[in-house]
C-alpha cells in the first residue's frame, strides 16, 4: 500500500501513513493533538486545518465558510491524505492551548505531609499504604532449620503481620534461592492486601525500604491531575495536570463511549489517557529523582468511563439503556496491564463506582470531604465536565450528574485554561472606566483564564453593567467592547501586556457555554432537592470541589447563579475531590474500605428521568436565574 | 552462522543446526530422545550413535572400545557437527526403547467412577474439585435493577455459594458487557478457590457446564503418568504414561540439577518435562474428543525437583548444603505459566512437598492412602527412582528418600520397560528344566520386563537356582544362559517368541542395578526404625507404591530382600500413589485442605546423615540379605 509523508507546521513534525488516512489520524500519530469535539463524526467543526501543499481529498461540509475553503482551510477528520502534504494547525484548533510546561501544570511544588483525613472528618485514617515495603535480615537455613525459602519470608512476616495469609506469585519464587543468596538473606518484600489476603508482589535484594513511592490520580474526562507521594514520610512530592489527551476523540464521555465502539477506538482512548499518565509520571519522577522501580503503586479515581477505558473495557452499554457498567469494583491490577508504566511488579488500584455516571470520583469525592460521616444533611458539588452532585449524610446518600461540558476546566472557550501558572484566577473590573483588576495564578504573565476566574469575569461583567443577565454584551462603546468572530467580546487583557501572543478575551460563545454549564449544575441541585422534598435551607454544608486553583470566590459564584444563594459560612471549598481521596486511598487501607462502604451505600440518581429537570434548567440559563426569588441576597 | 543439516536414521528426521552443535541437542532439536544418563557429560557412555556420513569433531573417550571407534560410533554429547551430517541411532542408545504406542502406555482404559477416599480412610472426602463450573441464568438489568455487569455475576454467585468472597481479573472483565448481552444473560462461570477466597476463572457463553474436565499427574523423575477425569461424573477416562524426556539429561534427580545449571539447561529441562505432560494430555483428550478448552484444571504431584523444574524456579540449591527448597508451598498458578496447554484460563495446582528429597508426590502418597489417619503405626514405601519411605501414624510422620534409581521402572535395564501392554510382570521358572512360564500385561506377546516382573524373575531365579546369594548367575551349561556383553546373562524369552527384535534378557549389569535399587530401599526402612527406636513388628499396615501394574507379588519382594518380612497380610500395594493422591487433590477441596496439613505435619530425616545407613546399605546387598536372621520366613 502507498504511504505518503504529512509533515504539520509549525512542529515540522512528520509522519507516514497510508493513503485515505484522514488528517486527524494522522496528527495523533505524530503525537500532535488537534481538538475534535464528536470524535472526528465531522459535526462540530473544531478540527480546521490548513492545507499548505499537496493533494488531499475533503468531504464537503457546512461548517466552513467559503472564505475559510477558499484560504485553504479542511476539517482534519474529514479531509483524507493522496499524496504528501503539509499542513498548519491553527493554535484555535489545537488541544493544551494556553498551558505552559509542555502541556503540564505543576499545582504544589511544595514538598507538605499529607494529613490522612477527611475535610470534615473527626478523626485521621490509619497509616496504611496501598503498597508496602518491609525490609527483612532472614536468618539463614541450617540443618536445623531447613525451612523453604519462600516459607522463611513468610515465617519471618507472620510474625510481624496482623493478616497472615501470604501469597506471591510464581514470578517472585522462580529465582528467590540465588536472590536471597547472593543478598547475604537481607531483602525488602513489597506488600499490598487484596481480596482480604496480603500478598508479596515483590522481593528485591538489600534494603530498598526507604525508597517506596506511589502515585494518586484522578482521570477526568478533560484534565488528568496525578500526584507523587513518598509513601513512607507521606509528603506530596508534586502534582502536575494535564489535558486528558482523549479530547481528540471527543469532548464528553458520549463522544468518547461512541468512538470506543469504531474500529481500534477502544485502543486510541486507551493510548490517548494511558500516555497522558505516563507523562505525568515522568514529568514528576524526573523531577524529583525518583527511579520508576521505586514507584510501586498508582490509586486512581475517575468516572466510569474512564475506569473503563483505562482498563480497556469496552465502555458500550455505559450509554444503552438501562445504563449499567461492566464492573464497578474492579480487582486490584498490576499497573502494567493498564499500561502505566512503573515497576514492573506496581499494583494499580481504583476507586469504586457507583453507577454509569456516578463514578469513582464520587466516591473518592465523598471519602475526602467526609460527609459520609456528616450528621447533618451535606451536599457535595464537584464542578467538572460531569457535575456530579451528592445529598446525604451518614443515613443515606444520593448522588445524580449533571452533564456541564469542559467550560469550567478552560476548554472550549476561547481564551481557557487550566489552573496553572499565568491564569487569571481573580477579577474585578471597575463600574465606568470598565478598567480591569485580575491576578494570576503564581503572579505570572496572564496567558488566559481558568475556572475560578470565569465565574468571577462574568460575576464582574454583571456588576459593571457590561453583561445582561440574558448573557449577551450590550453594545456599549469601549475600546474592550467590540464585535468579534463568535459574537460580541470583551478584552480582559490586551495582547501587548499579557504573556499570551493574542488578546485575552471572553465572547458571546464563551459565556453561552459557561451559561450552559453553570445552569447544569445548578439546575441539577434543584432536581435533586425537589426529588427528595428537601429545600436548601435543610442543608448544613455545602463542599465543593472543582479542579480549579487554590480558591474559588464563592459571592462570584452565587452572583451567575451557579451555587445557590446560601450563607457563605455554609461553603467549604475542597479543591480536586477525587484527587484527594485517590491521595487517601494511596495512604491508608482504612480509607480503602470506607471506599467501599461508600460506594454501597451511594443511591445513584437519574437526573434526566426527572420530569422537573429540564424546566429546572430552562429556568436557569440566565444570570444568576429567571427566578430571582431564589437568590434573596441579590435583590438587595 | 553457517548452518549444517543432520538427519537422524532410521526416523530420517533432519534439523538444522549451526556449527559446533552436540549430536545429542541436535537429536533433542529434532525431537529424538538419546539416552545420556550424566546429562550430556560425556561420563556415562550410554548415548552412542553411528556417525554413516558427514563431517563431525569428537572428543576422545575411554568409554568406546577400539571396535566401537572403527565402525562409526561416537559419543553423540562429545561429538560436534562440522558439516551437513547424516547419524543412525541405536536402539540400545535410545529412551521409550521398548513401549508400545509412541511411548505411551494405556494403564486403565475402562471408565471408572473415582471413590474420593484414602485406601485406610474411613469416610470420602467432600466432593468440590479444583474447578467448578456453575451455570447461570442472570436476570438483566433494568431500570429498578441497575447493578454492574460484574457484580451480577457476584450477586447470583453469593446466593448459591459458602464462600463469599469473590474476584476476578481484569481480562474476564473486558469483553463481559458484550458476552453478557449476546448470550442473552446466560452464562457459565467458572470457579477456583485460591488463598482462601473463590475466584472466576472464565466466563464463557451460554451452558457449558456439562463439559468440565481436570487432569491429574504424577511428575516422577523417570516416568510421567497423567489420567484424564470428567469433574463432573468423577469418573476417569483414560490414564497414560510415559518416560520422562528430562531422562536426556541425566538419569536421576542430581544429574538434572547440574544439568539445570549449564547455559540453557534450565530451559531444555522444563521443556521436556511439559512436551511430555502436553503429550499426554493431547493424546488422551484427542482420545476421548475432549476439547482443550474443556480442560480446566491441573492437579499435579512430584518430588520437589521436578516441581521446581516444572515451575521454572531454579533448583540449584536443593543439592547444596543445608539442601532446602525456594518453596514447598506453591502457589495456584496459571497452567500456561507452567507451559501446560489446556484452557488459557485453566490452572495448576501442586501438592506441596516437605523437604528437598521429599516433595508433593510423598505428601499426596500419605493422603492417598490415609497413613496421616492411622492410630497404629504404619509405613509407606514408595518404590520409584528415588525410594520414599514415610513412617508414623496420626499423630507423628517421618520421612526419608533412598536414591534407589530407576530399574523397578523398567529404565537402565536391558530388556526393562514400563508396565504396558506386553510387559513380563509375572514369572516363574521350573527348577530343573528352566522352563520360564510367564503373564504379560494385556496377555500382549512380550516385549521386555517391567518392575513387578523383575521382582519376580530374581525371587525365581534364586529359587530355581540360577542366581546366587551375590547376584551372580551361576555358569550352568543350558540354552538359556550365556556369556554376553554385560557378564552372563539369562534369556527369559527368545526373539522368536517375543513381540519384540531381540532375546528379552537379564544379565549381571541389570541384577546389580536391581540389587542396588531394593537394597537402598530394605536398608532405608531399617536406618529409618533404628533412628527412632522402632523395630518393625511394631508396624500395623505397609503400603506399598510405585509405578508398576495393576499387581505386585509381595513374597517375590520378601524374597529378594527388597521388602522387609513380615506377615503377608500387613502389605497393602496401593499402586501409583502420588497420582492417585493427585486424583484426589483434582477432586476434593477437603484432601486439598489435609495435604496442607500432611506436609505440615511430616519431619524429614536425611538418611545419609544417619551413621547406621551405609552400612545396612552394606548388608542389604545380598538376596535376600547378609543377615538371615531378618528373614525367618526364608530360613525353613
Amino acid at each position: 500500500m502507498s504511504k505518503f509523508k504529512v509533515t504539520f507546521y509549525p512542529e515540522n513534525k512528520s509522519v507516514e501513513v497510508t493513503k485515505d488516512t484522514s488528517i486527524l489520524s494522522a496528527a495523533i500519530s505524530a503525537g500532535i493533538y488537534i481538538n475534535s469535539s464528536c470524535g472526528g463524526d465531522g459535526v462540530c467543526g473544531r478540527c480546521k486545518v490548513l492545507i499548505k501543499k499537496g493533494r488531499v481529498l475533503s468531504q464537503s461540509t457546512g461548517l466552513l465558510s467559503e472564505e475559510e475553503k477558499d484560504s485553504g482551510l479542511r476539517l482534519a477528520c474529514l479531509t483524507k491524505v493522496q499524496g504528501d502534504a503539509e499542513v498548519e494547525i491553527p493554535q484555535e484548533s489545537r488541544i493544551d492551548l494556553q498551558t505552559a510546561g509542555g502541556g503540564y501544570a505543576e499545582l504544589n511544588p511544595q514538598v507538605e505531609e499529607i494529613q490522612i483525613k477527611a475535610w470534615a472528618g473527626e478523626k485521621d485514617f490509619a497509616y496504611l499504604p496501598l503498597t508496602r515495603k518491609i525490609y527483612l535480615e532472614l536468618s539463614p537455613p541450617g540443618l536445623d532449620d531447613k525451612l523453604s525459602d519462600l516459607e522463611r519470608i513468610y515465617r519471618h512476616l507472620k510474625q510481624r503481620e496482623k493478616t497472615p495469609v501470604l501469597r506471591t506469585g510464581i514470578s517472585n519464587i522462580r529465582g528467590l534461592g540465588e536472590l536471597l543468596r547472593s543478598s547475604d538473606w537481607k531483602v525488602t518484600v513489597t506488600l499490598v492486601k487484596r481480596s482480604g489476603s496480603t500478598e508479596i508482589t515483590m522481593i528485591e535484594p538489600g534494603n530498598t525500604s526507604k525508597r517506596n513511592f506511589g502515585f494518586c490520580f484522578d482521570i477526568g474526562t478533560t484534565t488528568i491531575s496525578g500526584q507523587l507521594v513518598d509513601l513512607n514520610t507521606k509528603k506530596q512530592l508534586g502534582t502536575k495536570a494535564a489535558y486528558n489527551k482523549q479530547a481528540t476523540f471527543g469532548s464528553d464521555i458520549i463522544s468518547r463511549i461512541i468512538y470506543a465502539g469504531k474500529p481500534e477506538g477502544m485502543e486510541k482512548l486507551h493510548w490517548a489517557v494511558t500516555t497522558g499518565i505516563n507523562e505525568i509520571i515522568h514529568g514528576l519522577t524526573d523531577g524529583e529523582k525518583v527511579d520508576l522501580n521505586e514507584v510501586t503503586s498508582i490509586a486512581c479515581a475517575g468516572n466510569t468511563t474512564m475506569m473503563h477505558l483505562l482498563l480497556r473495557i469496552a465502555p458500550t452499554y455505559l450509554r444503552r439503556e438501562p445504563y449499567v457498567p461492566t464492573a464497578n469494583f474492579l480487582p486490584v491490577s498490576r499497573a502494567i496491564e493498564a499500561g502505566i508504566k512503573i515497576n514492573p511488579h506496581g499494583i494499580l488500584a481504583c476507586s469504586p463506582g457507583v453507577a454509569s455516571y456516578v463514578g469513582g470520583d464520587v466516591t473518592a469525592g465523598i471519602l475526602s470531604c467526609g460527609l459520609d460521616e456528616k450528621k447533618k444533611l451535606s451536599l457535595l458539588i464537584d464542578i467538572g465536565t460531569n457535575g456530579e452532585i451528592v445529598l446525604g449524610n451518614r443515613e443515606f446518600m444520593v448522588a445524580c450528574a449533571a452533564s456541564a461540558g469542559p467550560a469550567f476546566e478552560g476548554s472550549g472557550v476561547t481564551s481557557g485554561m487550566r489552573a496553572s501558572a499565568g491564569a487569571i484566577e481573580e477579577v474585578s473590573i471597575q463600574p465606568d472606566s470598565f478598567d480591569v483588576s485580575y491576578r494570576t495564578i503564581r503572579d505570572a504573565k496572564p496567558r488566559g483564564i481558568c475556572g475560578s476566574g470565569y465565574i468571577d469575569l462574568l460575576a464582574a461583567l454583571l456588576k459593571a453593567g457590561v453583561l445582561d443577565k440574558d448573557g449577551k454584551i450590550k453594545a456599549l462603546k469601549h475600546r474592550r467592547i467590540r464585535d468579534g468572530e463568535s459574537g460580541r467580546e470583551f478584552v480582559i487583557v490586551f495582547k501587548d501586556d499579557s504573556g499570551w501572543e493574542a488578546d485575552i478575551v471572553v465572547n458571546e460563545a464563551d459565556i453561552d457555554n459557561l451559561k450552559r454549564a453553570k445552569a447544569a449544575i445548578y439546575s441539577g441541585v434543584s432536581a435533586m432537592l425537589r426529588h427528595m422534598s428537601l429545600s436548601l435551607e435543610d442543608i448544613e454544608e455545602i463542599f465543593i470541589a472543582g479542579g480549579f486553583g487554590t480558591s474559588l470566590d464563592i459571592d462570584s459564584a452565587v452572583k451567575i447563579g451557579l451555587l445557590p444563594d446560601l450563607p457563605k459560612e455554609r461553603f467549604i471549598f475542597v479543591g480536586n475531590s477525587s484527587l484527594s481521596g485517590a491521595q487517601l486511598m494511596l495512604l491508608s487501607d482504612e480509607a480503602r474500605e470506607k471506599l467501599v462502604d461508600i460506594a454501597n451505600k451511594v443511591t445513584y440518581f437519574e437526573l434526566s428521568a426527572e420530569p422537573a429537570y429540564m424546566e429546572e434548567y430552562m429556568a436557569a440559563l440566565f444570570f444568576p436565574h429567571t427566578d430571582l426569588s431564589k437568590f434573596p441576597s441579590l435583590k438587595k
